[in-house]
């Protein structure tokens, strides 16, 4: 039975504690025009909305560390914010909580190329962390299709992965240290530029944590030297077996491309019909995109091995792109794949499983089937080399009830994922969308575990509340049961 | 101020308990007898010694859970065991305690191909998971120099690294899944066999907790296939500082070696008196090992590269090994360097700390000058690729003193890496041998954080206590003032 802390407040004097707000960060760094407020009522995952009760946008840590430390001490619930393109509502506000926006801070610190690192402030756009190291020949590997608009902050909370997170991995793997605000307003270093450090590691499960252990203030990020010389591959298969099998064989060969991407037909001909690329062949049932890099020789030699891979498992034609115009035009069409999506259809929806590569083929036939049952074509556009999919399910949410059944569609591809060996989120996170399939993918003892470490950093269970993880509020009687000891804050909210 | 817990009887009645031990594991599991108990008074830490008042070997994760449900029940401290090879005192016993061997859990559960990944039981040896493997041509990357003898669980424990950790990480980065026995007696699987998992990263937390939150009973690890072609170069040089340089000039370059290796001249001189090479230049003031990995274009590429860096930096000789037995012999010396030095001094005591690369020549000198005036002789044989450092103190233990002033001077290093920005442990871990030097590295409200997340886990405390952490037991007033909310289990034992 999980133990409820008492009663509170659902609402507090707001003029007052943005007048509280005001005197740490300045007059026109407290939002509380209800109409301004409209603003950050929602992020990427737009189908849901709320509007907070006041934003306000610290510029430094210490802003920061006083601006919680109200909240705490007068158990307001807090939610952080990057730029907000998250697709899984992880900075979704919640009724009567504070938004604190990481907006205006926005300074890259310092840069190391000695030891090959970057710190920046949260609120840094992804790219510009590449733009700032570029010119010395090194770059940010993480790479979210939003890296022109998504912000580090957002990128650790979510543990943001990218084309290339076959070979380089997730934002986790090159977080080196960070500086937190935990939910009692204290100010912690975690980690250090030290590859590994003594002692938990609290930077890990800081990174992924989807803003419920606080706010980071200062990121330190690994940067790495470019490759020499990068190479893209485009295969095109009369089938999804073939096209599966290559991206297994691939693996199994012991080479390591950067990313491998597929699409399947219904998505090849929704970007050819937009953005005319004229390269990916319209009657293809799925084509690969391949990227190999290294040193020339290296990803010449991974690229004539890759291509004969490729025609082993019965490709029609391979195309190598080796100058960065042609790696550029063949890239087009998968960059461009979610909003040809936009084009051609009034909405779509975006899952983001993932599977063991192994099972591929069983699991798009599914997802065939189940659109076809729900009534919804589904693009798939994803990352195949570590088995990320995204099923894309065009619908009208103009239509009263259609959200409803993609939600539902999305959830039972979700449930397939979990059944063949997978997970509910390859990159996008749990947020306020996935929590309630928690229980399909955890033991209630694992969830447990969870909040306890939950409940040991954030006592009061006031930072970005009801996110991740399932309450009887928000996903009813499914989510009961976290018992084996009381655990403060949950389901406060 | 720390809330202790309520005084509680400091022995048992262990015939008793030993009892109910049996009933659950079996009669031989179960030692008893005191002359028995002495073979489990230390690990690899020789220095320090406490007998255990009984060992249990259980055989399952059922039993392991059992067992420690007993110890949690009547407030009785636990400590794990793998194979004892710890050189920080992570499996010492403490006063009163259970020591938990896994020596009987040593089958390899699971081995997938096509997913890349084996499932072993903890007491499994390193060596073992390669050996099983390699048929299909795979590998298990981390490699601590006691691999034929070291086991996966103390691996966990400890997050051990290894030669090639420079290019693929530390155990961390290749454990894929744990099933673990928590502090409390429940079980709990902690991450899959995809590479992101939502919710909290509790197995990277788990990975080099050393014992403090459980046991592990079933590790599922990634494997990787094995290079095309490897090449080992031999470059020496006449001063430390040519030879950090170089290192440096490799990296920064964007290659990445599999593993980075330096001896000084002292350390030189002991192999080639001992194991007599006759690969090593006598009068070089520190070689090189550099071995690189990949399809044999990339390694030969590679190797040419290095070649022409080391030279630039001034290396008189530069000697590349491509087939298996030369790669050996090249080997065989640094291999051999701890155990040269037991034959040329009757002990020594070695460290683990890691330095910036960039602080590499400085932090040497420093160490020079600090054996110089504590009157003992430093050998150095060292990760320098990751600049995690072994400097191996000469010295006598049964002179009365020696060992408190050696272990001064060990002090005194780790003290000397924390200022240039380093760690106090690259993949020994702290154990109880350097629990006193965590508040050099980490603030008050670093330590309580993690001390909250330990009692999250474990809120009796009885998981390996006094190790990992500073206590004012064990390290007095410095490791007083963990208060900022009250902690169960803290310095209880």
């Amino acid at each position: 039975m999980i133990t409820q802390a008492p009663p509170r407040p659902e609402t507090h004097d707001w003029m007052s504690i943005a007048d509280q707000f005001q005197t740490i960060v300045g007059e026109k760094s407290v939002v509380r025009r209800r109409e301004e407020l409209l603003v950050y009522e929602c992020d990427g995952l737009t189908s849901y909305r709320q509007r907070p009760a006041l934003v306000v946008l610290p510029r430094t840590t210490e802003e920061v560390a006083k601006v919680v430390k109200i909240c705490h001490d007068q158990n307001i619930p807090f939610v952080a914010r990057g730029s907000g393109t998250g697709l899984s509502g992880g900075a979704l506000p919640i009724e009567n909580c504070i938004l604190i926006s990481t907006a205006l801070m926005r300074q890259i610190i310092d840069i190391d190329y000695e030891n090959q690192s970057v710190t920046v402030e949260p609120g840094v756009i992804n790219n510009w962390v590449t733009q700032a190291v570029s010119g010395e020949g090194f770059y940010y590997a993480p790479d979210p299709s939003s890296q022109i608009i998504c912000s580090i902050g957002g990128n650790v909370a979510e543990n943001s992965g990218g084309v290339h997170c076959l070979k380089y991995g997730v934002t986790t793997n090159h977080v080196l240290a960070l500086t937190i605000v935990t939910p009692t307003g204290d100010i912690l270093k975690l980690g250090g530029e030290m590859p590994e450090m003594p002692g938990y590691d609290l930077t890990g499960v800081f990174v992924g944590s989807e803003g419920t252990l606080g706010i980071a203030t200062e990121v330190t990020l690994r940067i790495l030297k470019a490759s020499e010389s990068i190479q893209v591959l485009l295969a095109d298969f009369t089938s999804v077996e073939a096209a599966g099998k290559t991206v297994a064989d691939i693996i199994g060969a012991g080479i390591m491309p950067g990313g491998i991407e597929m699409m399947d037909n219904f998505s090849i001909n929704a970007v050819e019909d937009v953005v005319k690329t004229n390269c990916y062949p319209r009657d293809a049932t799925a084509i690969l995109l391949i990227e190999v890099d290294g040193l020339e020789v290296e990803a010449t030699a991974s690229a004539v091995r890759i291509e004969a891979i490729c025609k082993q498992n019965g490709a029609r034609n391979v195309t190598i792109a080796t100058d960065a115009d042609d790696r550029l035009t063949l890239w087009k069409g998968r960059k461009a794949a979610f909003a040809a999506m936009g084009k051609i259809s009034p909405d779509y929806y975006v899952q983001d499983g993932v599977i063991p590569r192994t099972q591929l083929q069983y699991v798009l036939g599914e997802i065939d089937r189940l659109g076809t049952e729900f009534g919804y074509p589904v693009a798939n556009v994803f990352h195949a080399g570590d088995g990320n999919l995204h099923p894309l399910i065009l619908y009208n949410n103009a239509v009263p009830g259609e959200l409803e059944k993609v939600e539902e569609l999305g959830g039972e591809i979700l449930k397939l994922c979990v059944r063949v060996g997978g997970s509910i989120s390859g990159e996008h996170g749990i947020g306020a969308e996935k929590r309630c399939y928690m229980p399909d993918m955890f033991t209630t003892a694992d969830i447990e575990t969870m909040l306890y470490v939950r409940e040991a950093i954030d006592p009061k269970g006031i930072a970005n509340p009801t996110k991740l993880f399932p309450t009887p509020k928000t996903c009813g009687e499914g989510a009961k049961g976290y018992a084996m000891r009381d655990i403060r804050g949950v389901d406060r909210f």
